[in-house]
């Protein structure tokens, strides 16, 4: 059989009951394409021959036809290669490439987010390569829609011994990430009559978003240092609860002990559902390993995690290990929504994490971490002794609470203005205004010699944020913008 | 730094004010991890020094329980290699793992389904390897809902070029397969207050079942030679509709030129939404290409393409192209939904579109699955001349009506205890019993040499079913039966 190398697919339409020639016709739809765009500069046409093939005409029509562009300018075709639209065209309308909203600072202390300048390719691609040469024709079939069978194994047995859960792959779901997860639970639970998700207060304000637009309603319970108030979750009519027992996001804190039988008792009381995040508990640095709620009572809480800060967002895989009264439903939801997972990236998953490579690559990152932690907390520490630190034994970020009186807007607005980013805790509050004011400092994605400059600069920034007697006010800010050079890249 | 290389994760909890002794907290979580079948029979411990770093305990803490737990016979430890989990030691409840449901059949006439073998496995780790070390970090941070900018330009141009669509990056949002685009046009349809969706009758089942998942009904609207019958969608209040205008599915015709016009002029005097899924339109074999609906009127039509007809439904990539007015809210739907397919993988795919590698695999292809059309309609009119034929110009299946007063179920029954598979016209109905009876004959993943013996022995089974006179009733079985060897495997 012979293989063309140039033939891109074209449509092209000719009517034979027209009485125009064929030759017209394929000149007329040629040159339309063309000052469409449909046909963009530098695009090779198919070769004459198997454009002929394709729509059933003698070579000749096509040849002449090429021949008549080409001599109009919208062809140009060099001796021994493809014939290609003419530079010159303009296409149409093609909008400029939308900048990417996000702008580029020069410290960005964006939480929730892993360096992914580690990310293992070459690690990675030695699983994709050798997963789908190993792969069988019946895996490039449909997948199952709550995932192929020998990647829930493989992950099941992770989470077992990493996490503490009591997994088994019939309860596991695998998720385009952890945001599917939680919608298909939302869609699950709505469809069992449930009205009411509380969520934590601080807490992750898109999930929130996105449990409300699937139609529910996100009673806020307050989080302090032992976790969520379970006491005030009771007087709600929840008829589940989203929560971050191994490291409250943003807050840092560990459910207590007491508290997580108390949620569970409510759980069972209720019959309601705990939706357990472990969003970043692979990183912990000098603090016990708390295990998932989820070994705990596997019939009351549904578990949700993914690859997103160990290895890559971009990946967009993330489990769900639901309750087995539930596991028929949530794979139900999950064929609507997309008939299942990406099946090589799962199997790659499977590779990769079998191989050693996942927990090779979580104990190098750890460490990594680990010391942007410790250089971050000892600069805060030096650069800003009056603010108090929360959170710092896990994750990958901190939370840092302003000494009261300064004012968390400005010092973003300032901040923002010297090139550095940070994030307020206002904005994962259900009341903006009702906590103290606070940062979230993410330190996943700085480089380590990034971090003293970038909390020196904030700490001027804060000093320039302090409540001062009137006639001191404004001149700090004055004296820096003299020199804008030192904070500038 | 040291690199660690028999590190597995493995989550221990101690608890320092515990009277016990950590050695014998450490034995007791150990010996209960076995236990509980968290370790499993032959998984391999953390080296004891990387344990007691991990849980800030001297290494000999760590060897000593080990050695006790060796000494019970919960461990192994071969001089040299790492300490394993003892082999007979059982876990606990682990569920046999669950047979696929599907049963491998000798012939398998089963639509929707391309020829997975013929998957191109060397040119897309080409392309998933290419695209990974060309992607910057930003690539591997969460991708952006609607896709990567690039991709969506690669696939924009092949779209416009190869089906005649009126795209732009800007309206398109790469999916997780056709079935999440439909489900997210279903989201953003029921915000806009839309109740009802038309679907076609026959159609695809269970993309009506998912569609009436999400809350609309769906009214079914009769489809004949010509496609669509737009002049009783007329008379519902449906304000959309799910069309299949490039070839019907599982008809097999072509939405004809007065009803393409009357469709969209149906739509803007309703401002409905044409819903075009254009599942297969890549094979077309001896008939003019029809360009897109949406080309004509892409403010009127949301586009549904994937490449699951022509690389793999494994993949689980697909695109909608929507009109402007939606493109907003269905990129919020998708942001909802699950944040974004995965990044490398539509990087992957637009770097294997740009060489040129999809369009050679779509020729490629192409060339493949005429010959076995070929084979299967001349062996279908050889050896079951009393039937007619329909839709086989095109796509990766024929419809077969069988002459009238032979049982379809009959036919599928008897069939299945030939080790034949074959797929009746009635479940893709409203009224299952209201057509004639007919096969849906899927071509796509059935091996040539398989054609015509399956043809041949699908024929005596029909030949069976046919009414005959009273005194000849089951005879042909029992001459069948006799001789079972031919039809097994």
């Amino acid at each position: 059989m012979k293989r063309s190398t140039s033939a891109p697919e074209l449509l092209i339409h000719l009517n034979r009951s027209d009485r125009r020639s064929l030759r017209l016709q394929l000149e007329r739809e040629l040159r339309r394409a063309i000052q469409t765009g449909r046909l963009p500069s530098g695009s090779a046409l198919p070769a004459s021959r198997t454009l002929a093939d394709d729509l059933h005409l003698s070579r000749g029509v096509v040849v002449e036809a090429y021949e008549q562009l080409r001599s109009e300018g919208y062809l140009t075709a060099a001796a021994g290669s493809a014939t290609r639209v003419a530079a010159r065209r303009a296409t149409i309308s093609a909008p400029a490439a939308r900048a990417r909203t996000s702008i580029a600072y020069r410290y960005d202390f964006r939480p929730g987010l892993p360096d992914v300048s580690l990310f293992p390719r070459r690690a990675w691609l030695t699983a994709v390569s050798r997963s789908l040469s190993r792969a069988s024709s019946e895996a490039l079939d449909y997948p199952p829609p709550e995932g192929v069978e020998s990647a829930r194994e493989v992950l099941s047995e992770y989470l077992n011994r990493a996490r503490a859960t009591a997994s088994t792959p019939a309860r596991l779901v695998v998720c385009s990430g952890s945001a599917q997860a939680v919608s298909l639970l939302c869609r699950v639970l709505r469809d069992h009559g449930v009205r009411e998700l509380a969520v934590e207060d601080p807490g992750h304000t898109d999930q929130c978003t996105d449990i409300q637009a699937m139609g529910l309603s996100t009673p806020r319970i307050p989080v302090d240092n032992q976790g969520l108030s379970v006491d005030i979750l009771e007087s709600t009519r929840a008829g589940a609860v989203l929560v971050t027992p191994a490291h409250q996001y943003p807050m840092g804190s560990v459910l207590a002990p007491e508290r997580r039988a108390a949620l569970l008792e409510w759980a069972a009381r209720r019959r309601a559902l705990v939706i357990e995040d472990d969003y970043d508990a692979e990183y912990r640095y000098d603090r016990e390993p708390v295990g998932a709620l989820q070994g705990l009572a596997p019939d009351l809480v549904a578990y949700v995690g993914s690859a997103s800060k160990v290895l890559s967002p971009a990946l967009r895989l993330g489990w769900l290990l639901v309750p087995p009264a539930l596991a028929e439903a949530v794979g139900r939801a999950k064929a609507g929504a997309d008939r299942g997972s990406a099946a090589l990236e799962q199997l790659a998953f499977a590779d990769f994490v079998e191989r050693g490579s996942f927990d090779r690559h979580i104990r190098r990152t750890r460490r990594v971490y680990r010391r942007r932690r410790d250089l971050l907390v000892s600069a805060l520490e030096a650069h800003l002794p009056r603010s108090t630190l929360r959170g710092v034994a896990a994750g990958l970020h901190v939370l840092m609470e302003l000494e009261a009186g300064i004012d968390e807007a400005a010092v973003i607005r300032l901040a923002a203005g010297r090139d550095i980013r940070v994030y307020g805790a206002s904005a994962y509050r259900a009341t903006p205004a009702a906590g103290a004011p606070a940062l979230v400092l993410g330190y996943g994605n700085l480089q380590e010699e990034d971090i003293v400059p970038g909390v020196r600069q904030l700490a001027d920034v804060v000093d320039e944020c302090r409540p001062r007697r009137k006639q001191h006010r404004g001149r700090p800010e004055r004296v820096r913008s003299a020199r804008p050079a030192q904070s500038a890249h």
